[in-house]
C-alpha cells in the first residue's frame, strides 16, 4: 500500500488545482448519494460501541449523520475556495548572471494518518491531502471502522471520477497495518498521529519517520490578579464545559491568590450550573469546598466534566507550571494588565497563546484554514491547527547557463544576490 | 547543560536584534584578538590528526588558519546585515468582532547540532543560534576539540559582553554527552545531526527529539541526450573536481545512451586532467576503459577524487535512478530541451533540483541565507541549506475581549474571517 501511495504521488505532485477542485465537488456528490450506505454503517458502529460500553463523550465523537455529514460537505465546498498550496514560489533570488534560484512550494509526498474514532476527520483529513497533492495512508479508530470505510470509498471513487488516482487514500484496518506502516521510511514521508501522549510517544519511538505528534491537550485558564471577574468566569466555563470532549477544553485552571477569594466562589456557581466536577490544591480548598487534586491531575486530560484548580502566587509560577505540566496545545491569560499579557504570551511555550478569550478557539477551521489534519504540539514543521500549509514543503528549483563554482571562486563571476519578484518558470 | 540551555533560552528569545547584532560583532572582535591562541590550538589538532593518520580532504576541513578566520569573520559581519528572524507577524486574521489572530515568528528554543571535524562550522552554527534567539548545545568532532574550545570561549565572551548570556553556546566534548542529549526530550526541541545515513539514523533510531538530518550527499548530473556536451563536461567537472570533500560534489553521473558515445570520452579526458578515478556499469566499460561499479557504488558517498558512472535508457530512468539512490541532497539535468528539464524538476523529489549548472551552488551563504547550520535532506520543517529561517517556528497568538465559543454555536457572533495587513500589538 506505501508503495502505491508512493507511485500515486508523482500523479497527484503534477495535478493542476482545477481537477484537484474538481474532485472536491465530486467527494461531496458521492458523499450525499451513499449517505444512506454511510449513516447504515455508522448505526453499525456506535450500536457496537454502545454495547462495548464507549463512554458517552466518545459515542458523540463517533456518530456520523445528517448533522455531520452537512458539516463535512460544507467544509469539502470551503476547501475548494482556498488557494492552492502548491506551485507558488515563495523566494527568488538572482545568484550571479543567468543563474535564479527559486523556492517552490511542493507536496510532502505520502502521509500516514492515524486518528481517533471520528468520522469527520477521515473526510477532512483526506480532502487536506487531495488539495494539497499529498497521498494518505488513514488509520481511523477501529469502533469507527464500518463508518471510514463508507467514507473511504466515496472519497476513492470521487477521485477516480475526475481521473486522478483513488488511492490517493487508503485505509488501514488494523493494528498491525500501523506496525508495518512505521517501517516504511523509504515510502512514507510524514506521520501525524492524533492521541495520548503515550501514542504519541510510542510512534516516535517505534519510527524513523518524522512525526508531527497531536498528543493530549492540556489547556489552561490562568486568571491574573488584574483579570475582569466576569469576563474571567465566562472564559472559564465556555472553555471547559462548551464542549468537553475535544482537545482545546481547558483541563486545569490557575487562579492568582489576590483574586482567588473573590473568584473561587463565582466559578464554583457557575461550573455547578454545567455539572462540572471541581479538584483543587489546599488553597483552593481554603476557599471552596472540592475534592483534593493530586500531582498526577496536573498532567491529566480529562476530556471530561472534571476540572483542577491550582492557586499560583505569580505570573511568572502561573507561566512555569504551564511550561512544566501544559502539552504546548492552548493556553489563556485572563487580564485586564496589558504588560501581564505580552509577558504570558511571550513566555509561554505553547502553539497558542490566548489574551482574553476561550481556548476553545484553537481550531483550524476558527483560524480561516478551511480545516486541519491535526494539531501539532511540538515546535518544528508546523505549530497548532495544521491545514493545507503543514501538508506542504519546498524544492530549490536553480536554473543555470552552465555556471561553475570554480568561475565564483577565481573572479570570472561574482554574487549579485538580487532578490526576484516573480514566478519559477520551470 | 540542557536545563541552563532551556533558561537561557528565555532571555535569548526576549533579546532585542540591536543587542543579538551587537554580539556578532563583539564575536568578530574576540576572535580576532585571541587568534594566535585559536591558531595553536588548531596547530596541536591538525598535528594530532596527521600523526592519527587523517585523510587528506579531512585535514583539510579540519585546518582553521588566517584564511579560514577571515572567511567566518565576514560571515558574522554579513550576518549582522539580515533581518530579524524573529517576532515578525506572518499571518494576521480578525476571527470575529474584536478577536485577532497573530502567527509570530520566535525561536525555536534548545537546539543540539552534532558536525564534523570543520571548525568554522560551529562559529557559523552558533552565530546563526544566536541571530534567531536560540541556545545550541554543539558537538564537534572529536579531531577539531582544541579549536573548538578556544572558538566556542570567544564567542561566549563575546555574548556576555553585550549583556546576553554566555550559555547560549555550550560545547560537549564527549561521545556520552551526545547520548545524555538525545535522553533530554523534555529540555531539548531539535537536534540537527551533519555526517553519514548511518549516524544520522543513529541519532533518529536514540531519540524522541526530532531531528533535521544533514545526511549524505549523493549528488547527481544526469547529462541528458539534449544537452549541450561542453557545457556538460564543464558542470561535471566542476561538480565532481572543484572540491571532492563537500556534501555538495557529485558523486554519481548518469548519462543518457543516445549521447554517450560523444560525451564519454571527452569526460574522461577532462577527469584524467583532475585525477578523478572513473567507474563505469558495463554499457560505459564498453565505450571508455573505466574499472568496474557495482550496486554499492551508487550508495556511495566518495568525498574523493572518484566517480561513479551509468548509462540510461531514458529521462525517466534517471529519475527513477536518483530517487532511488540519491540522497534527496541535489540533482542536476544538463540539456537544452525545457521539457526535459521540467520534468526532472518537477519529478526528482531532492531539495535542491538543478538545470544546467554545478551542483556545487549548494550553499546557504550561495543561496544568500548568510550561511547554514545545515543542508536539510529529509522534507519536514526546512530542506536544502538552514539559515536562520530553519531555525525559527512560529506561535498562534490570539487577542480578544472576552469572546466565546458558545456565542459563535448559538449565533450571538459571526466569523468575519477578515485578513490583517499588521503586526501583532503584544
Amino acid at each position: 500500500m506505501a508503495q502505491q501511495s508512493r507511485q500515486v504521488a508523482w500523479t497527484l505532485a503534477a495535478s493542476d488545482i482545477d481537477t484537484r477542485n474538481a474532485a472536491l465537488l465530486a467527494m461531496v456528490r458521492h458523499l450525499e448519494a451513499h449517505k444512506s450506505i454511510i449513516f447504515a454503517a455508522n448505526d453499525a458502529d456506535v450500536a457496537q460501541a454502545k454495547a462495548d460500553g464507549l463512554a458517552a463523550p466518545l459515542l458523540k465523537r463517533l456518530t456520523f449523520q445528517e448533522e455531520k455529514l452537512a458539516a463535512v460537505t460544507a467544509g469539502l465546498k470551503a476547501l475548494t475556495l482556498l488557494p492552492d498550496p502548491i506551485g507558488q514560489t515563495t523566494y527568488a533570488r538572482e545568484l550571479t548572471e543567468g543563474l535564479k534560484l527559486y523556492r517552490v512550494a511542493c507536496p510532502i509526498g505520502v502521509i500516514g494518518v492515524i486518528f481517533e474514532s471520528r468520522p469527520d476527520a477521515l473526510v477532512q483529513i483526506a480532502s487536506l491531502a487531495l488539495k494539497s497533492g499529498n497521498a494518505v495512508l488513514l488509520k481511523g479508530g477501529r469502533e469507527a471502522l464500518r463508518t471510514n470505510e463508507a467514507l473511504c470509498d466515496c472519497l476513492r471513487a470521487a477521485a477516480a471520477e475526475v481521473g486522478l488516482p483513488a488511492d490517493f487514500a487508503q485505509l488501514l484496518t488494523t493494528r498491525d497495518d500501523v506496525a508495518a506502516m512505521l517501517k516504511e521510511d523509504a515510502l512514507i514521508d510524514l506521520i501525524i498521529p492524533r492521541g495520548s501522549n503515550a501514542f504519541v510517544r510510542y510512534i516516535m519511538d517505534n519510527s524513523r519517520i518524522p512525526v508531527l505528534g497531536h498528543a493530549d491537550g492540556i489547556c489552561h485558564v490562568y486568571v491574573d490578579k488584574a483579570a475582569d471577574v466576569d469576563m474571567a468566569v465566562a472564559i472559564s466555563v465556555d472553555s471547559k464545559a462548551q464542549n468537553v470532549s475535544v482537545c482545546n477544553a481547558m483541563e486545569t485552571l490557575l487562579v492568582h491568590r489576590d483574586i482567588a477569594e473573590e473568584f473561587l466562589p463565582r466559578l464554583q456557581n457557575a461550573m455547578q450550573l454545567r455539572n462540572v466536577r471541581l479538584l483543587g490544591d489546599e488553597r483552593v480548598q481554603a476557599i471552596i469546598p472540592v475534592e483534593p487534586a493530586t500531582e498526577a491531575d496536573w498532567s491529566t486530560e480529562y476530556l471530561d466534566y472534571i476540572l483542577s484548580i491550582r492557586m499560583v502566587d505569580s505570573l511568572d509560577a502561573a507561566i512555569d507550571h504551564i511550561n512544566h505540566y501544559g502539552s504546548g496545545h492552548t493556553d489563556c491569560i485572563v487580564t485586564e494588565d496589558t504588560a501581564a499579557a505580552q509577558t504570558f504570551l511571550t513566555r509561554v511555550d505553547s502553539a497558542g497563546v490566548y489574551h482574553n478569550v476561550s481556548t476553545r478557539f484553537a481550531d483550524g477551521f476558527v483560524y480561516g484554514f478551511g480545516a486541519e489534519v491535526g494539531i501539532a504540539t511540538g515546535k518544528i514543521h508546523a505549530r497548532g491547527p495544521m491545514g493545507l500549509e503543514g501538508l506542504t514543503t519546498y524544492k530549490y528549483k536553480l536554473l543555470g547557463s552552465g555556471q561553475l563554482m570554480a568561475e565564483m571562486k577565481d573572479g570570472t563571476r561574482h554574487y549579485t544576490h538580487t532578490l526576484l519578484n516573480e514566478e519559477c518558470p520551470l
